[in-house]
């Protein structure tokens, strides 16, 4: 029986930076992995979704940019080679973690895990034992049981990743980050699509004047929100509206997109202590039972692929760093990658009310940006949304819709984990024209107020 | 004779952002202007050239998305459209700055500014007084008075905005920020350009390995460095290249883009201590002579737009404000929107050795990066290279290659002006995938070696 420091199960995001990290660090790591490496991330989420709603974007480019100046016929779209280049990014990611765990010296198993004892792990057959475990599981795609939820034309996010050919119209069940990026991929190629959603808003994380915003800019895309979908049947979708009426919407394609479940029915035999289906963690990433841990989507504290990475660090530096180190949540940015995209990091300010925190809330019109007007024109949509501290004036909260917004938002971050306070931010100089501008202008016009 | 608590002279970044400031304190304010409001940065400098930018990242990438699945026939470029779309920024941009006037119920006189005494200005004749004056009068390109410059088809940023046709060879004389953006947006459009410069590399703040690869990443320009020109014809701009030799190039046009020099050519009256042409200031930007104030370009600090934004606050501060307000420089971002685009903030490696600071170096390939791949494909350049204090692991320096550089690079001015430590920015989450998460990647990789 082969043994370790340290067994990593899963490598995703969380799974595949723990074993490198405590590789570097010297441990002996074995790392299992039930199908592909960088798991759902790399293979079936995060990475092939923005390879293709960048594929989009130079097509709504390609289709709208005569105004600008380029004139082009026959704009047509190739979805076998999008998907092709999706592949090929999927590819060197994955060749790219194969060389990070050689080069930590990790081995890497592939096969499902499953445990004998709280120190045994089983994989094809073969008994492996280490002193410490990481659980880092992931999560999958859940399916309401709906009528009709097993027909061939309906599909998870998985599955929608590998179409031949475009639908001619598609129904996305779930109006969250999954539901609402594919809604706007297939809609701008041209798709009919129509998103259903239970809630009275797409995107939770999001502001509600951000999300409602986000609805308009997404202008070929039916939403019905407030709607619970019923059955399926082979051309349509049937759902209850906000009055109770029942409708439906044809659909060529039904994407299921209503959350994700974390993986934790190999478990059992750990006995690790479980709630509503996610594995207890504490802010160091430890579980109920000494010596295994639990990171990313399967602790169900934030299902994104950087707070598994994240929590990776924490669990190995409590596991075998100097210091310890604890998780924090306020200051996560996400991100939603559509046309356009929308961002944000910490607390909204439905969500400082809930909190009884006494707070200044700002906005600024993008259009008012020197960047963003030469590169939109006059009447695109864009917004930055500022939440700080009545008190204290520190920023407790960033959102953005609009170009770029992904990739400025860890400035959210790395302003809202450091404490800044407005007066400060108004003295740091942001580059012109930049549209990362309209975040420091947005700050500063809440000194006047406080 | 009407009199204001602060004239301002000159309405570009650092003059109107004063001007509505102190209006908004309560001030009663006149901003003199000469030619058109935003000054030299709105109109012909950095809006209309982001704007033609994009119209050409545009171009190129319509000429360029097959492999992503984006098929175009016939793709041209018109250059009016895109001049069009440029003016129309420009006058939105203006009438929104005319608007913070009005708003601020700041005075604006159109007109030259000319000096009786320090405390009297005179436009068209008028004469006005006021308690504080604030000089924002800009810079101008510099003409070398080599035979030849007078000639027709030798024109300086401000005249090549406005060309109806593309030449078919331009030669740049000036291989700084301007003089770049000019050859990528001119060489993506399909012209043949050369660039000559004096110096032994480009961009003079970049980082020379930045500064190189942007040299090889803009195929199609020809660099020349170490080259002197020594005159210009109908057909050829003649230099000696570093061995001493005499060269020629063909060009049907030549941009002169070697500088620009403070406008203090009106300001003798107010006898200010002026030192190579520049307007001497202190960290408060005030000038030698009380209650004059100089700030942006004329004072030659840092001719960046916003600089002169960030003085105009220091200025208006000062004069207005409950606290002393002081410019700092070392934490001021700049970006380069060629195609690619580079940026910075802070001390390269060769900075930090002038200035005996012992400090760690790293460097990563962006196409580590998930979502520079899914974007660019394995193939492209892209570079984030940190300084980091070795004593104290500050990040005292952050430089990018690369797309979104531009939209990035504001957060390495937060984190150089909070100076933050690289075990600090570790426990930040950057979103995934983003590129902005290679900036954290590099600097968490020095936490092995502090």
């Amino acid at each position: 029986m082969k043994e370790y420091d340290l067994i990593v199960v899963g490598s995703g995001p969380g799974g595949y930076v723990a074993a490198h990290k405590a590789g570097e660090m010297g441990k002996k790591v074995l790392l299992i992995e039930k199908d592909a490496l960088g798991g759902v991330c790399t293979n079936w989420g995060c990475i092939p979704t923005k390879s293709l709603l960048n594929s989009a974007k130079l097509y709504e480019h390609a289709m709208d940019s005569e105004k600008k100046g380029v004139i082009v016929k026959d704009v047509s779209f190739d979805l076998a080679a999008a998907m092709a280049w999706k592949q090929d990014t999927i590819d060197t990611l994955k060749k790219g973690i194969e060389f990070l765990m050689k080069s930590a010296k990790v081995d890497v198993v592939f096969g499902e895990a499953s445990f004998n004892s709280q120190q045994h792990v089983l994989v094809n057959g073969e008994e492996f034992a280490a002193e410490s475990i990481i659980i880092a599981t992931g999560s999958s795609s859940v399916v309401i049981p709906i009528p009709g939820h097993d027909l061939d034309h309906v599909v998870t996010s998985t599955e929608i990743l590998s179409v031949e050919k475009l639908p001619s119209s598609l129904a996305v069940i779930g109006g969250g980050v999954i539901g609402v990026e594919f809604a706007s991929l297939f809609s701008t190629l041209g798709v009919k699509v129509t998103v259903i959603e239970m809630l009275d808003e797409i995107i939770p994380m999001a502001d509600k004047e951000i999300a409602k915003l986000l609805r308009r800019e997404m202008k070929d895309v039916t939403f019905n929100l407030e709607a619970k979908v019923t059955r399926i049947d082979e051309k349509n979708v049937y759902y209850t509206d906000r009055k109770g009426e029942e409708k439906s919407v044809a659909a060529d394609m039904v994407l299921m997109s209503v959350g994700r479940r974390p993986n934790v029915a190999n478990l059992e035999p750990l006995k690790l202590k479980i709630d509503r289906n996610r594995v207890v963690v504490d802010d160091t990433m430890a579980t109920s039972v000494p010596n295994i841990y639990a990171i990313g989507d399967v602790n169900g504290k934030s299902l994104l692929a950087h707070s598994a990475s994240r929590q990776a660090d924490v669990a190995v530096n409590n596991l075998y760093g100097d210091k310890k180190d604890r998780m924090r949540y306020h200051a996560i940015p996400w991100a939603v990658y559509s046309l356009p995209e929308v961002a944000g990091c910490g607390l909204t300010e439905q969500e400082a009310k809930d909190k009884n925190i006494d707070v200044k809330v700002v906005s600024t019109q993008m259009r008012s940006n020197g960047r963003f007007l030469a590169e939109n024109g006059k009447r695109a949509a864009g917004l930055c949304k500022i939440v700080v501290d009545a008190a204290t004036s520190i920023i407790l909260g960033i959102q953005l819709i609009g170009p770029y917004s992904s990739e400025m938002i860890h400035s959210a971050a790395v302003i809202i984990e450091s404490e800044l306070r407005v007066n400060e931010v108004a003295q740091i100089v942001y580059p012109h024209p930049s549209v990362s501008e309209v975040m420091k202008d947005t700050i500063v016009s809440l000194a006047h107020n406080l």
